[in-house]
């Protein structure tokens, strides 16, 4: 292949070496495991949507990658770029299948994305990002938006017990609360109010006050909108904090209230649903605003304890309507597993167990008995064992540095007076049967080590 | 979400639902499992690369897909383009690599690929392909010639068994048995000829020969080399009807003969291998040319019994070396995944068993005691049973309809006075318990169904 020319690592498109590609695959497999055991059946879309069903969002507009080819005959392609989420793929496949599918139709997908975004710690241009959602045809109970965060903190769990990824921290909110004291303290532009919120932790209680004051939001409405921006636990008992600052900023409003009240009991039972199931996880968090407008309920974020500087690892809500037309509600998240699986391996919290599959080397005498060796192979592989024969009959010693090299723990000796396979991490050399001999549980298979 | 503005399935762009799905991931799953037994690891790479370095094959170069960003600053981006194989992006992560990497280098890669070439049946623009590889340092010693395609032999009979691929017939040949030969009847452009050669299933003998002879080949040559091509035998006898054509042909030449009768050995070789581990899959066939010109040894190429009409769905070969500046001679196959998938379904080979990964649809009896319910939902997932809960409290009626249209198996009645569970199927109903009680293995796992 003489057509290489160059090589030249890009930033933002991360690959990972074989050893660390294990932490990845480790974490997808848990995802997949945890989301099928909920009900959650997979699909996956083509890397490619056409452009002005891409474009509509303008924020994510001048992130997008446009595909032309590259010697096109004129007109030849529609106009196409790659998809930089997972849920504008996830719309267009619901409404070309919605007489097929059964709703409320429970998926997960896995696959990924690219953002033509500077790339900086945390930030790529091609990542995995694993979503699950539930849409429903017409009506969404509302208990599925305790059931899909419920979802995704087992997975962060099992998550921390599978590759030691940090304990997840998730807060939620619920935009009818907000919306309806945003209301009821006289804001008009409520969206605007959101918006502003949503940069609290990086502009701060002035820079939001500032914010809202210049849009015209009055003084004792902004200072009222950072008080119920400041009220986060770990339980329901933000209810009755929240109903004091109702009654504490003047609120009033027979539909704000109304609405203030629904998502005070909405929020009251998903983040006791959600504690009952995985305890500590779930935080009421008041500030949490989400700026995507199509939110219409609860919304999610989750930090990593001692890794909140990755920002949200976990992020979601409750929206009206994933197709334009109206009438499928639903609930997703979308967990940034590329983001996830730099840190781990960047922190040096996880790493993979060896560089290679294989858990025996299985050495070679001499050229002409290496039938015998492919043989041993074979009987091991048909027991589940991964295995590679010598690639040369050079001296044994040689071959054991090959296997140590790798990672390998165990060198096999074939003898047709008797074999014998060495663990090369203790010298210890026994006599074995490749229709018998087993390795350790712990080191079969390749696999993933914490710290 | 209000950005959505018309549905427009891609042709070349394939997807599947979600039952469909599953015979995807089971044959991914299938593959992974063998590829990883026999020790080799896996790698991803970016989906993206230097255009440069794309477009470096001529003939691919009309066919890769370009990216710019949608609204670029003026230079930001480098000229990139998707990759179009998996062979390109793996020899430029070696080169990168190369100091960090234990050679002889196993990998298996399994992403998907873009090129932009006119769909039609079993071409895609958009698909799955599965590559294996070992890759030396300088050298790399025969038997891996045959080490690849038993891996691959090994693989497509798990697929069989598995999901009921078709059985496969993988065609083999040597570059210098073929080189030497065409030496010896007095050809001088060998690449001409293997490229002549190559388009035999297309254009016929006649077309050949007419190709040959327009190239200045001698009429006895051209005779002598569709001789040689019409030679297929499923085992090593091959090699005394190349050697008695070598004869008849008055081919001559001490070089020649000798790269010609290191071929014969060589395919005698990998044949009898090959065979020896999968009996019967492996021919010689010394029609096989593979346009590439890199392939330097052995040559593979696959076709599914009674499916002959999908082409090749395994390929590959040994070459000299995978990057530019030479010393890493390898040898690999690339499987055509979404190609077999997609006839797998089309021709009604395989399906999913049922729509969701549930085996269980736990019924509610009022909202109340949804609780409860979800109890029964966990008990059960902690075993390791998938399950959903119903969305609604609706007649029981209604939930067993609900089951039904997903295709899952059990629904199960929550009541604290003694649980019952119902196979839908036969409608037996029975007392059960949720700490206890578990599906037929058969029903455990949404599958795969064959036939």
């Amino acid at each position: 292949m003489a057509r290489m020319a160059r090589i030249a690592p890009l930033s933002g498109f991360p690959e990972w070496s074989p050893s660390e590609r294990l932490v990845e695959a480790e974490v997808l497999s848990t995802l997949r495991r945890v989301f099928t055991l909920h009900g959650y059946g997979e699909i996956e879309t083509r890397a490619v949507e056409p452009i002005d069903r891409l474009a509509g969002d303008s924020d994510a507009a001048k992130e997008i990658y446009a595909l032309s080819r590259l010697r096109a005959e004129p007109g030849a392609d529609a106009s196409l770029g790659l998809h930089f989420d997972l849920t504008v793929p996830f719309a267009r496949y619901v409404e070309e299948r919605q007489a097929q599918l059964a709703f409320p139709f429970r998926r997960y997908q896995i696959q990924k994305v690219w953002r033509g975004e500077r790339p900086q710690e945390g930030r790529f241009r091609e990542f995995y990002q694993a979503d699950i959602d539930v849409v429903a045809r017409d009506v969404l109970p509302a208990h599925f938006e305790a059931e899909v965060p419920l979802v995704m903190a087992r997975a962060l769990a099992e998550l921390t017990a599978a590759v030691g990824v940090p304990r997840a921290v998730m807060s939620m909110n619920d935009r009818r609360l907000v919306e309806g004291f945003y209301a009821g303290v006289g804001i008009t532009d409520i969206p605007g109010a959101l918006r502003s919120v949503d940069k609290l932790s990086k502009i701060g209680p002035d820079g939001v006050r500032k914010e809202l004051e210049a849009a015209g939001v009055a003084a004792t409405a902004a200072e009222a909108v950072l008080a119920l921006a400041a009220i986060r636990t770990p339980d329901a008992s933000f209810a009755t904090q929240a109903q004091a600052l109702w009654q504490q900023a003047g609120a009033q409003g027979e539909l704000p209230h109304e609405t203030f009240n629904a998502g005070v009991a909405a929020l009251t039972a998903l983040v006791e649903t959600v504690n009952a199931a995985v305890p500590g996880i779930a935080y009421a968090d008041l500030s949490i605003a989400r700026g995507l407008d199509y939110y219409t309920g609860a919304v999610y974020e989750t930090v990593l304890e001692g890794h909140e500087d990755l920002g949200s690892v976990c992020s979601g809500g409750r929206y009206d309507s994933l197709v334009g037309g109206g009438g499928f509600p639903g609930v997703g998240m979308s967990i940034g597993v590329t983001r996830v699986v730099s840190r781990l391996l960047s922190a040096g919290l996880a790493s993979g167990s060896r560089a290679v599959p294989s858990a025996v080397y299985v050495a070679v005498i001499d050229e002409e008995s290496r039938a015998a060796s492919n043989a041993v192979a074979e009987a091991l592989r048909a027991r589940g064992i991964a295995c590679e024969v010598a690639a040369t009959a050079a001296k044994f010693g040689k071959q054991i540095q090959s296997a140590d090299k790798r990672g390998i723990p165990f060198v096999w000796f074939p003898s047709a007076d008797g074999h014998e396979v060495k663990d090369i991490r203790s010298g210890e050399q026994v006599t074995a049967d490749p229709q018998s001999w087993e390795p350790p549980a712990s080191d079969l298979k390749a696999g993933v080590v914490r710290g």
